[in-house]
């Protein structure tokens, strides 16, 4: 997918553009980057919630690409997550995802192919100034047939 | 704390705003209301990101409040957080906080006295049309002498 395909979808959504938040990096590897200023709390640093935001869309937009690479038009949706926040941010950040592994993705395809609906644990990073800011696991479910 | 300082609070968080996120009950029981124009994801329902953002500030609300009535100025930080999205969100949306058990909050008053620092966990709900759409828990971490 490319990097303009993701900013297109990403600019559909208001509050990833109230953050600033966009594609530098598509494909295997997903980089989604933010500025710090419209991501403060009250303290100056960045706000969780603009965090979780990133590493959610990240998960998203790779699942996303990697079903369109094989064809899919399906939809995904969160429905779980897990974070940690391990150090403050004090600049502007980026939320990585990396993919899930080979025999994840083969069951997520034998289960689309089956029964039209899968499931995929995605693990995200936040990062700011090259330090991990926040760890992120999403568990992402796909619908076949449904609108993208 | 009143609705007003707890407003003026979320006024300092730019994406609150972008949220357009409001107090609607403060106390010991928390609920912050957002609208679902300016948080919507790309097929018209909300941004699970949204949801999240609306949850911490919730627990972090009603923490900094607890603290308040309680004469103390500390700064309360999210360090963990679970989350389950349960129902898709069609419409305006409303994040609450019931607080914590009495000996919960017994045991982090304690941990502020003796060593200036503590944790709690808080369970969050997000609703709409009296439906819960996502549940919450978030471990916050509390820490005495540093800047509210």
């Amino acid at each position: 997918m490319s990097l303009d395909a993701l900013n297109a979808a990403l600019a559909e959504i208001p509050l990833a553009q109230a953050m600033g938040l966009h594609a530098i990096q598509a494909g295997a590897a997903m980089a989604l980057a933010a500025p710090l200023a419209p991501n403060t709390n009250h303290k100056g640093t960045a706000f969780g919630g603009s965090l979780h935001s990133a590493a959610i869309l990240a998960g998203w937009a790779w699942l996303w690409g990697y079903l369109r690479q094989n064809g899919l038009q399906a939809q995904v949706v969160i429905q779980k997550a897990q974070a940690e926040f391990t150090a403050p941010v004090a600049g502007d950040f980026t939320a990585f995802c990396d993919g899930a592994a080979p025999e994840d993705l083969e069951h997520l395809m034998r289960m689309l192919t089956r029964k039209g609906r899968g499931r995929l644990a995605l693990a995200c990073r936040v990062e700011s100034g090259n330090q991990v800011c926040m760890k992120f696991v999403g568990e992402y479910v796909v619908l076949m047939g449904a609108a993208v």
